[in-house]
């Protein structure tokens, strides 16, 4: 008999952000914008990509693993942006 | 004398998602692109915006106020997304 491993659904939320050393012109379009509105007091806006995703794995250390190569290969450019990944149990899948 | 109010300085990170009953290309665009990478597992990919960005107020609940009048007006489209919001309090301005 073969060996069923079991796996398991994952919620993910990853946040992909600029480098701190990169400029953000879209930042700086949205801050131009909302003091053009009256928000004087708003600085520093700096826009990145939130993204939510579902996965099956193993385990939660091998799902964040796998996450680390989507985000590497797909998901951010490594050469200009940072990225942090969440992971949760969702359920038996 | 006139009264000086004090201002704080806060940091505040945004969330903007698409509602549920949107459809997401760019989320689809990417589970396929998973897919065809060889990454089956994955499913419910829904992109969205992360924004931070760093404001002055009297108060964290003023701060949390304009904020949502932010999003509603310029960060979000009320219409087919969602926002949430968090704010940290930083240093004194």
């Amino acid at each position: 008999m073969a060996q069923l491993s079991e796996t398991f659904l994952y919620q993910a939320k990853v946040y992909v952000t600029l480098r701190p050393s990169v400029l953000d012109p879209a930042g700086t379009a949205v801050r131009a914008g909302l003091s053009h509105m009256g928000y004087d007091n708003v600085s520093k806006v700096r826009i990145g990509k939130y993204i939510e995703l579902e996965l099956t794995a193993e385990s939660e250390a091998l799902a964040q693993q796998q996450l680390d190569k989507i985000c590497d290969q797909l998901l951010a450019n490594p050469v200009i942006e940072n990225y942090r990944i969440e992971v949760f149990t969702a359920a038996v899948a």
